[in-house]
């Protein structure tokens, strides 16, 4: 579709070149036939030398664009970004269509495979499945029943995906206007699980708004465990049960999330870190320790001030000094 | 059926007139041909105008009761509604029989739909979706592959329901006897979905007991949350990841809860409030406010409360303390 | 297969008897054709009375291991028995062969059953089912839509199990190597609920590593709870929504653990305990008590917690006494 009718359609005024827009990219990875947003100082230097064809910003920002990228100039670039998102999807979950499944794996008869994916050697897709359009599932991955796995995803070798589970699905992001109204930001960015995955029964995990969710080898993920879009999990990480991440969180390798714990939105939590159940991780933090509570500190401080919060609001103790 | 059949049949004496039963109804909801319970005093002005054919209730009430309600007299009479609910249950999701889709509507094949159910213009309904009987699914909705929506629920214009969610399941509703079990409440109400609401992967909206549990206009619901029975959300709510709701609580418009928060039962949230992630809401609080922890206080509180919490307990510091 | 084979096959050296092993047990329950590994102190007793054709230990420990069972000895027998384990798991999901409905029983034509599996008189499998190899589901139970249940599960009488619940799936259980790789300890127990076991939508029940996680008759689980492997609920228990227990815990009778609570694993949870909402329980509780807060205290004093914690932290008193 032509950025100039997309624009007029959307009552965008517009003065730059015209091309045949191909969707959303982060400044970074756009290239001339895609489009960015613009709206933190922090991002600065991409704008600066982004190849992308053409970028929503503010006007006070058109100093900062490259001379090969046209300006979209918006009050709210956010807002405008999430108006356009909706020209980039394509109908999700066509199933009809060319399919290729190695002679040795196995699709059960009442699984789906959406058109143009692949099914690898000796993959195992079982009852119930539905699998999108462009899919690959790698070799001697298990796929249990009623899992769903929307378009573009990528699962590497020998993941094992329990039953229940949900793999690119939208992620939670909205722009919001002045009146309150929360206006959709359609997701075209996909989800990649590399080799020895393991994802536990009726988990969810959200496609990227664009680019990837990515989830490290041999990463093994618990029960109800919820990664928003855009997180990217390193080699070897551990989240237990009902833990959850926020988008575009990061962790590095063999990081370890006990059951219940959190992590807000982009953070991040370094190589080996470990944070006990429950806790709650609000600002990015170091590797190679063990953390707990909410508000977060070191796991044997939380261990500590559990004895000292049990101790210091201990009712009779208390009764007697309010009785002094 | 007859309501001296049914009490005959749970041994429950009735001297009362008969009538054909439809089932339960609040007491200010309910007509003639439905019953009722009274167990709470805060609703005698709701008995005393009650248009019910019968309502059961303990003898001391039977004064307060209106001619035209006949008297199920009972030591228990939440317990006897439930041990009662099981009369007006109809057998679920029974998948076949007339259904009515529009021409420009897609229902995959692999999907199925009950009884007297309806399929708006332009709506889809992706591979392993399950529609109960007599649901109605609005304009343009799409609804991703083996969504759960159970019979009597409706569905608005415009709205999106990621894979794997469930609507219209059971409460959570038991009277128990004093040797410990769990009287199932059967629930027979339903859910309403208004237009332009959105729904996260694998998130679980029950139906109501009565009545409706209703989820209002442009309200987003991330993955993995939790609706109980009667709930009300207002219009354009947000509800983030893993966060919850008991039973029969109220939310106004506009109203954030933020990741793993939650609210208790019989509550009520005012407009524009908005919840920090984990806060936890155990009592009724007003709008136009941010709250944050548990116990729950304003969120600026909260956030002074957590850097106090960490000095005060302190390992090094109260060491010092300890060893003066 | 042959024991010495498989150890041969994994380069475990072992100069013991050879038998054809039919898996793993507990040192408590296996029998000659079994093996047990032997890892914790605390098991000693049942180490020297074990009836098993051999156990994977320590040197250290070979002293202790009757002479009726063979020694594979091990520097890491967990680890060792995490590597064995997937030589004793069979395909999972086989739906192909012979299956016994009974004929007042109901199986929708979208639903499928495994192989050796049996539907007791009366019982309901609503479309979308996906039924396991070896299963046994009881008089007049209800199974809704999309539901998953693994091999080998055996689901009692007059249960309900609404949309989305996943039993069976596998535990979350790894043996970790020193350089920080996840081995899969390969599940190879069931899942067992009693009768009246109701069970909310998407719940996920882990099947034991092996054994059995046993739910226990008459008890209640609400939504998105997750009960973890080997657990053992008894009669009567009720869990609310999102709530969750790590492995291998046991709740006694008529325990009642609130929303979004959760214990660890290896814990006891005593004969009708209650726990409040969001309460942690770290360590093994005694019954007949209401508890709560995290850390775990009597929910009357968490009560009162509370309302010291909000005075204390409040932030106008402390800045007078800041200013002062």
């Amino acid at each position: 579709m032509n950025l100039v009718n997309i624009l007029k359609e959307s009552g965008v005024s517009y003065s730059g070149k015209d091309f045949v827009v191909f969707g959303f990219e982060t400044l970074k990875n756009a290239n001339k036939s895609q489009i960015c947003f613009f709206n933190d100082i922090t991002f600065l230097d991409q704008l600066k030398s982004t190849k992308a064809g053409a970028v929503i910003l503010k006007e006070e920002n058109l100093k900062f664009l490259p001379i090969t990228s046209s300006a979209i100039v918006s009050e709210n670039p956010y807002l405008d970004m999430a108006r356009l998102s909706k020209y980039f999807i394509k109908k999700p979950f066509c199933n009809s269509g060319k399919i290729k499944i190695h002679n040795s794996a196995v699709v059960d008869k009442n699984a789906v495979i959406g058109n143009g994916s692949t099914i690898e050697e000796g993959a195992y897709i079982m009852a119930g499945v539905v699998v999108g359009a462009n899919v690959r599932i790698g070799k001697n991955t298990l796929i249990y029943p009623n899992v769903v796995i929307y378009d573009d995803s990528i699962i590497g070798a020998n993941c094992s995906i329990q039953a229940g589970v949900i793999i690119g699905s939208d992620g939670y992001g909205y722009a919001h206007t002045k009146a309150g109204e929360h206006v959709k930001i359609h997701h075209t960015g996909n989800v990649i699980l590399e080799d020895d995955v393991e994802i536990g029964a009726n988990t969810t995990i959200d496609r990227a708004v664009f680019g990837t969710t990515c989830i490290g080898k041999n990463t093994k993920i618990d029960n109800l465990v919820q990664i928003g879009h855009n997180c990217k999990l390193g080699e070897s990480c551990l989240m237990v049960s009902q833990s959850g991440l926020a988008g575009s969180t990061t962790l590095g390798r063999n990081v370890v999330m006990g059951g219940q714990s959190a992590a807000g939105g982009h953070l991040s939590i370094g190589d080996y870190a470990q944070l006990a159940a429950r806790s709650g991780v609000t600002k990015s933090i170091e590797g190679k320790k063990i953390y707990g509570g909410f508000p977060l500190m070191l796991q044997k401080n939380w261990l500590k001030t559990q004895i000292k919060m049990i101790r210091y609001f201990d009712t009779k103790k208390n009764k007697i000094e309010e009785g002094e």
